[in-house]
């Protein structure tokens, strides 16, 4: 498996763009994104289990009952839920994108992001909709395009590919993603949008969809609140042209390494782009009895404001990390469990058996004044270990947040 | 029933103060506490689910076993939790304040708040006992020092006193706390210490405060992390000589709604004085289908880092209040939720039936700069009505939390 590059445009047959269509008034930002295959692709989709779900994510969910698409249409700036005629802008989104693109409507996915409520008038997309098709392009540019197109308070575009062999042939797969998280992302959603040129049954792309973003995008958290607009979409084009992947066996499992690779890159680099963050927190509990029992750990430590405050103090206040997963509703025995911080500069021991030890603060300060710690919990209970990624609490996640409308 | 002044020494029998006793080196803060009866009382504890429980409380859980007490003694500066030796500082603590008091260890309660993981070295507290003792009073004061002496993070005491008429007699019922929160608490811990006259068996005491508690202390929230040392405590004298409670008729009926007003006084100036909180926030979930459901709404709600960053940047973006409804795990229908603004400068409705209106940017503006602002959901479902509070995230909260330690 090796990196690459090209994004949503890395697997054959995929073409991408953005540009600004004045979705919102005075602006001059990319605003709508347009992925397009030049054939109809396998496709499968994971959406917010908020109850309150946006009418794109609706749609979306209906589209899938055939699981094929060719397109995915999306805008920032207003997320399309709970506005005014929600539904019919979704809809007519979709037929705009359609009749663009020659294509039929149900080949068509939408996705909105943005202020809630307020109503997304569709004039700009079909003013803007023939510009959108000729930029169209199968270069790296087209995925950064979209990229940027989909973006609200992200500072930074969030794109990966790789490449494999599966069935004798290099097969690629790409990404694009903003915001921060899936089971707990920020307000401005999290989209993700892949793209695969691996040959592979409808079934199988969702199933592996479902277990690569249980271990990645399940596994973040900006702030606790999940999105009324997050989705994650897949579209597999087929044409490597590797021996068309209908069961679970060594094929499937390389395209399964490959996506999970893939999701989890991004998920760490939505964690990392968590709004006004400093720090990338990685929390890792080992040796617990149970992989749910330790993902529960973990994602109560990065869920922490305690903890993520403190890291943004850089203070070693390992107290709130052992809190934290004293609140977590595991039942662990906080007496047998070590606490370690980790970074570039070092490694150092807090807690050992839950008591706290004497350590050096000035090593601790340096080691979480690295863009990236990891706080590591061993409980010595299990065999289990999960990694969970969230992000420091700062003064500018307040800020961003305090006025995000205006 | 009317408010009187006195807050744990308001009612018969009962003395209390606080001095500094030097339990963090380099600190003029009082942070050593006392409150004692003339008489051995009923009494009462609930205290913190987290798994991680600091020695003090294990030692008074064990205490209460026989529901009686005459003393509670508490510090601040060091929690007590996960910290060397924690359980024998927690027994040293209870048998120096027995000693001096010239009373049974087991009618001492005692309680720590502070950093988790430092030892607790109680030869300040020894040195200082007989100093505390003396200054035990029965006038306000004694309360004030005392609340004063438990205080952390907090910016404002917490205190708070009422009378009624029980079985023909006046009974008295008072409190202090500090902290933020049961089921969310900060850092800081909560701590809240009542006292009463009141004469009541002490298994109806206990389900009082339960009661009580589930109403006030566990409907407030500041950042969703519950604490290692969190402890409600009442002790019961008997002084005011009504017919003593051994039935739940109108007598605990009396005592309930007093016991229930007085927390939920102190608990609202506990999301009050939240850690950085500029903003009381109060949300009401009207007309749902049951009351678990109404405050699980609720407590969504106002944990919501999102709609908590809006509230402090006085943005009406109520959006965050139905996306927050919506992953709070209650079954409601968005589409016939309405959600209005409300605080002394006026009302305003924002949504109806799930849909954003048009509204008046500046009353809205206008409404959210009062210092208590709250958030009204109707759903329009059923007769269930549940209030929880909380409050703002700040630039502060993120100041405070990030370098506590030192």
């Amino acid at each position: 498996m090796k990196e690459i590059e090209g994004g949503v445009t890395a697997a054959k047959g995929f073409l991408a763009g953005g540009i600004h269509a004045g979705i919102r008034e005075g602006k001059t930002k990319k605003d709508l994104g347009l992925i397009f295959c030049e054939v109809p692709c396998a496709a499968a989709g994971l959406f917010t289990k908020n109850r309150v779900k946006a009418d794109p994510v609706l749609l979306d969910m209906e589209t899938l009952k055939d699981p094929h698409a060719q397109a995915i249409i999306a805008n920032s700036g207003i997320a399309n839920a709970c506005a005014p005629n929600g539904m019919k802008h979704a809809m007519e989104m979709q037929k705009i994108a359609a009749e663009s693109l020659g294509i039929r409507e149900d080949l068509v996915l939408v996705g909105s992001t943005g202020v809630i409520g307020m109503e997304l008038f569709t004039e700009s997309i079909s003013k803007h909709m023939e510009q959108l098709r000729n930029q169209l392009c199968s270069e790296p540019s087209g995925s950064d395009a979209c990229a940027q197109a989909i973006m609200t308070t992200d500072t930074v575009k969030k794109e990966y590919a790789l490449e494999t062999e599966i069935g004798g042939k290099p097969v690629r797969i790409g990404g694009i993603s903003k915001g921060s998280g899936m089971i707990h992302p920020n307000m401005g959603t999290m989209l993700a949008y892949l793209t695969t040129d691996c040959a592979i049954e409808p079934h199988l792309l969702k199933k592996a969809l479902k277990e690569a973003c249980d271990q990645s995008f399940n596994r973040i958290s900006v702030d606790g609140d999940t999105s009324t607009n997050d989705s994650l979409l897949i579209l597999a084009s087929g044409l490597a042209k590797n021996p068309c992947i209908t069961d679970e066996g060594k094929d499937y499992e390389a395209f399964r390494a490959m996506l999970n690779t893939l999701c989890v890159n991004l998920a760490r680099r939505m964690a990392k782009d968590g709004e006004g963050a400093k720090h990338l927190i990685t929390c890792t509990v080992s040796h617990a009895g149970s992989e749910e029992e330790a993902e529960q750990l973990a994602k109560a430590v990065i869920g922490s404001s305690l903890t993520k405050s403190a890291i943004f103090g850089c203070d070693a206040n390992w107290g709130r990390v052992l809190c934290a997963m004293g609140y977590s509703g595991v039942e662990f025995d906080p007496g047998k469990t070590d606490i370690r911080f980790a970074s570039q500069a070092g490694r150092i021991e807090v807690a050992r058996a839950g008591k706290g030890l004497s350590f050096d603060e000035t090593l601790a300060k340096k080691i979480l004044s690295e863009d990236e710690v990891v706080i590591e919990a061993d409980l010595h209970a299990g065999n289990a270990e999960v990694t969970c990624w969230g992000c420091d609490l700062t003064y500018d996640y307040v800020k961003i947040n305090g006025d995000y409308r205006t």
